[in-house]
């Protein structure tokens, strides 16, 4: 599949690449190359996408329940309103969660025997495109469904599916996910509150022994919420069993606290404030021993603790693991944020002008300025590898959790390529909004263009749902755990030769690269230069070369660490070791997802049969890879991997590709299929448009008249 | 002075070189170097900064009108209250500046005559540190004595001080600076709204002739201001004169719309609510011909034009200069928003505690990961820089607006200063808090702790008073106007050297690198490297070379526009051009204000006399000036100013100045000398502290009862 990809993808891009070298300036190609597809320009042969069949595409295997969320998304009653109080908009989501209930959006990964679908894939497709009608609306439902309801469902057994989810579908009963606590954010393992088994009374006893042991930042948890799911310390015995899930009623009807269980509100905060976010601490408060959610370990009545997972740690991670779908659909819902902010800042830059740069009295429609393209369409194309990265995650998702594909090693890939993802399209989300915003002055800024709103609100994307550095350092761990495998099982040979390959002139090192060097001369020409990088086979090799040898580095740092492990203070020196690598673990990672997205878009081009389609997307395509490989150009340089004059290359070709796709600017924003509805912003909308003409008319008026003024500059030449 | 600087320096680190090998790790040290000037460590000979001194360095030369002006912020009624609504937020500012009128907080700029003192630097200095009460207040109080009274005093003659200046000075008069339209931001001279001379009534008609030519975004014109200072294109005998302002009465004292005077509220904004933005549009509305300024251009009560600059692009651009303290302020206010940010995340870094990395119970800080230094350090670097560049600057324009130094030259440089470091430092003011918001994780993201909030209202900063872009390719064209200048008066011998330096392999080109080269091998040892590169000599001379290298080749490039300037259709080559080097002008502009940075601190360097403080301020500096360079190395490498070994030698430098600086790093966020009142963040109190030493305490107690429960992972072993 993938070589196949890269033969078609090279064909097409030569086939189509004489075909395109026309001006790709004025907003007249810009407005022929918008939704001209019944009137054929005369003269161009330039490539047009296929703006219906790519939209259809990028909705990926879960199309209709992605189509059907975004019809939901597009009632208005659903929709965010700027400007309401915090008290307001929390009312407001509350309500809509109510109408999500009365669409049937909400059961589909619930099971069938209880009105759900089993669908898991289409669950998260469909929940991520709410984001689009308020990102609080997408977070509360994640906190009900997606994270309380998830938790019930999949830390509990059948007793809690038929006990608690009936309620918990209908939002009778709100819910709050009680995990991190005010002290310990990103390592839940440490968290301080404690369920005590009573084998008196069979009632675990939670409590929060101190300040920093409060749970925090929970939705639900400042109003809504009547129960919740707490993780806490299962001690019994006199055992310590580690963290484990109990339900827990935390909410009279009447919204006061159940005895023994208080809290505050979180207040107001930097976005999301349609959400209840609060605290909760407990005073020895008690529920039954079924409370306990025990699909991964349970207590007897007599206090007796089982569990299907021998190792702590094993059990730990697996319990957890079950949560990924949060960070799943952080990754799509971020990628939709970017598509919305890019239809905006794309739209209006091909119809605001401003300074007369080549004319004396036609202005320049701002996305004809080479800085205006150079600040927006690399994050166009980070936007589509995202995309298609995330339906590769999805896939991955679903086929995990329908049972389809569910080993240990399915979900530990699956949780890797989740924590390789999320961090890399939540902060691409916040670039993309920022950058937007910047993109339309003055106008991006007010709250009704929606880009300043939808970015306060996905900030804590970057740190919520396992913070992105933390994340990424998982990522880093896999990878260094798959290489030391990969010795494990070599012979002395292998390794010998990889200390030679180390040790020899990196300009060679690296199989794939290798060729690369020798076919193409560092004093070649430019061009011969761009025709190799432009190769998907190139790209793939700088792009994978780059993580093994980061990853080879960082092993070969790390090996005293694991040589000295059972001697004193071997603890601290291993720690010490780590941390001196932890900017280069997390580089590495972050190089990783990259590889995934390129990889997942290099694949995505290979389903694409209209010629047209599939040339301007590999264009797209090369500005990401070419887009990676100059934003790293340095570590290239430094590593031998590119000469000067390559580099030099690779800005010049980012170049001509940037003019290139300034025709298809906006059919690849169409593609990403929203309406009006959904970007809901009055400058995208036209109206500058409208401005525009209304402002060329008069002066053209002004001037048929006779009765326009004379410049004084004109006047004195 | 700079040689000086330089000397010292280099000495200064080379004496501390040796002492400050420690293992810079520990909280214990971070908890001795903070505050601890009374307790020396029995063994350490590192070198600790002056607090108290520094503290008061960096308040620079208007140092009293800065504390005062803190004091004045330190008011908790003149302090941002979260989650007011826009209505209440405004009333509040709008009251708030009247306290500000009582505290004579705002007089400083204004004549003494009419009971203000002349004192431009530190009115300014004074006018930025509001930013820490609320930014809604700094920019609205920037809006009526920086904007509305800055016009009618710097634009205006005696007429209109004697007239409206007492009424805008007490408040008594709201008014709006109405120069933005909604067709027209960045460029002035196109605005649409025009100004008609009607010599029967020695009136002016004031009139807007299409929607684009509504004034826009104006602070003041939604509900407060009744009056305005609105500009218009100047036309008189049908003649255009360009961009004049004119003083509008535009609301009566009831607050509704003068007859011909129309307008809207620009709604809710992204930040910066506490400001009444709003829109105002112009039918036929007469002023009497006294309310134009007239300082730089006048029209008789029979029509006649007059002006003392003959230009009308230089009368334009005179005019618009006067207004150059709003990008200054911009630049001040930015920097201390990135001091209280780093305040915050530096101080809670410091008291954080997450994951047990090299011991068995005592969790790491989060200041002592290697990522986490990583993240703050360069950022605190930078804002040294910036707040020591700001101090040149503000010397700048109090020496041009004082009149000391006020030639046409002193102005432009003026203006070239301003635009090439607001850019810098909103951005910086911008990622800094932001990388501020997620280090702190989940508590960064709550608005009591103040950074979304202050990210709010200061992303704008970027866009207005000069979008940042369109500033930086002004400093562009002044570099190349230079540039072009030397090479005017250089006869042609110059000029072939400079070509065959052009052609000549870029290795050894530039004079200050040349002689670095030679001195060290690429292939010698990495610690001779960075020997060499620690030196301020070296850095200044990779900075230097960039500006100028980059500038001669966008010179080069753009030969072709000037030499066929008089053929038909030139105008539109020139300008193709033009934008073909659009991003190159923008990233050398940068690479200028980078420079300008890193000058500001060396220069600063050089007048601290206490040892351990200009030791420590040293590695700040070369944090900086080295993370330039490895901010830029890809450029470095590909024109062959630094070899793949010295680049990774600046990169591994990096590293031992952040840890290095590790355990200065409260003592230098110290020195920004914000009190509790300024910072006002939960999180940077102490709080944090409390909780963790109340849950180690717990623990503690907990082991020694015996009751601890037994870890299940170690009952195993």
């Amino acid at each position: 599949m993938v070589t196949t990809a890269v033969t078609d993808t090279t064909a097409a891009a030569k086939a189509g690449l004489r075909k395109v070298e026309l001006p790709a300036k004025g907003s007249k190609n810009a407005a022929n190359a918008k939704g001209s597809k019944n009137v054929a320009p005369a003269t161009s042969v330039a490539p047009r996408i296929d703006i219906d069949w790519l939209s259809r595409y990028l909705l990926g295997t879960w199309s209709e329940a992605r189509l059907e969320s975004r019809r939901v998304a597009g009632r208005p009653e659903l929709q965010r309103i700027e400007g309401q109080t915090r008290a307001e908009h929390r009312t407001t989501v509350f309500g809509q969660l109510h109408v999500l209930v009365g669409e049937g959006a909400v059961n589909k990964a619930f099971p069938k025997h209880l009105g759900g679908e089993d669908d898991h894939g289409g669950n998260i497709a469909g929940f991520e495109e709410l984001v689009t009608a308020d990102p609080s609306l997408q977070i509360k439902s994640g906190v009900q469904w997606g994270l309380f309801g998830a938790a019930v469902l999949h830390l509990g057994t059948a007793y809690h599916h038929e006990t608690f989810l009936p309620a918990i579908m209908s939002l009778e009963v709100p819910g709050a996910f009680a995990m991190t606590e005010t002290g310990h954010g990103s390592d839940v393992a440490a968290i301080g509150t404690t369920a005590t088994y009573d084998a008196a009374t069979e009632e675990f006893v939670l409590n929060t022994p101190f300040r920093g042991a409060w749970k925090d930042y929970l939705g639900n948890a400042a109003v809504d919420g009547t129960a919740a799911v707490v993780f806490a310390q299962l001690i019994t015995a006199g055992v310590n069993h580690g963290v484990h899930a109990f339900y827990v009623p935390i909410r009279s009807v009447d919204g006061t606290f159940l005895d023994g269980v208080g809290g505050e509100d979180d207040g107001l905060k930097g976005g999301l404030n349609g959400i209840d976010n609060g605290r909760l601490h407990f005073d020895h408060v008690r529920v039954p021993r079924l409370n306990l959610l025990n699909r991964y370990g349970d207590v007897a009545a007599d206090g007796t603790y089982t569990s299907s997972i021998t190792s702590p740690g094993r059990r730990f991670f697996t319990m957890l693991g079950t949560l990924v779908q949060g960070r799943v659909s952080l990754d799509g819902a971020s990628t939709a944020a970017a598509k919305i902010a890019l239809i905006i800042a794309i739209t209006y830059g091909s119809q605001r002008r401003q300074f007369t740069a080549g004319s004396d009295t036609d202005e320049e429609v701002l996305l004809d300025y080479q800085k205006h393209q150079s600040r927006l369409f690399p994050l166009l194309a980070t936007t589509y590898a995202a995309s298609f990265a995330h339906e590769v995650l999805l896939t991955k998702f679903d086929s995990v959790f329908s049972g389809a594909h569910d080993t240990d090693v399915d979900r530990q890939d699956l949780e890797t390529l989740a924590a390789a993802l999320k961090p890399l399209s939540t902060w691409h989300g916040l670039d993309t909004l920022q950058e937007a915003r910047e993109a339309c002055g003055g106008a991006g800024f007010l709250a009704e263009n929606r880009l300043t709103s939808l970015r306060a609100d996905l900030d804590v994307y970057a740190t919520f749902e396992g913070d992105n550095h933390v994340l990424l350092q998982l990522v880093a761990k896999r990878l260094l755990t798959d290489y030391s495998r990969k010795f494990a099982k070599a012979d002395v040979g292998v390794l010998a030769r990889y200390a030679v390959e180390q040790a020899a002139d990196r300009a060679v090192n690296g199989a794939g690269l290798r060729r690369l060097a020798q076919n193409v001369s560092d004093r070649g020409s430019v061009a011969r230069s761009v025709g190799q990088l432009r190769s998907a086979r190139s790209q793939r090799a700088l792009l994978t070369d780059r993580v093994e040898t980061m990853v080879a580095e960082i092993a070969g740092n790390l090996r005293p660490a694991a040589a000295g492990s059972k001697k004193p203070g071997a603890k601290k020196k291993a720690a010490d070791l780590f941390n001196q690598n932890q900017n280069a673990m997390i580089d590495a990672a972050q190089a990783h997802g990259e590889l995934l997205q390129w990889e997942a878009f290099t694949d995505a081009l290979a389903k694409i049969d209209d010629p047209g389609t599939k040339t301007v997307l590999t264009w797209v395509r090369d500005l990401f890879g070419l887009g990676l490989i100059q934003k790293h150009a340095a570590w290239y340089l430094i590593n031998g991997r590119l000469s000067p004059s390559r580099a030099k290359a690779v800005e010049a070709y980012i170049q001509r590709l940037t003019l290139r796709l300034r025709p298809h600017a906006l059919d690849l924003v169409d593609a990403f299929g929203y309406g009006p509805e959904h970007v809901r912003a009055p400058i995208a909308s036209g109206a500058e448009a409208a401005r525009q003409t209304e402002a060329r008319d008069y002066y053209r008026d002004l001037r048929a008249s006779g009765d326009a003024p004379v410049d004084e500059k004109a006047q004195k030449k």
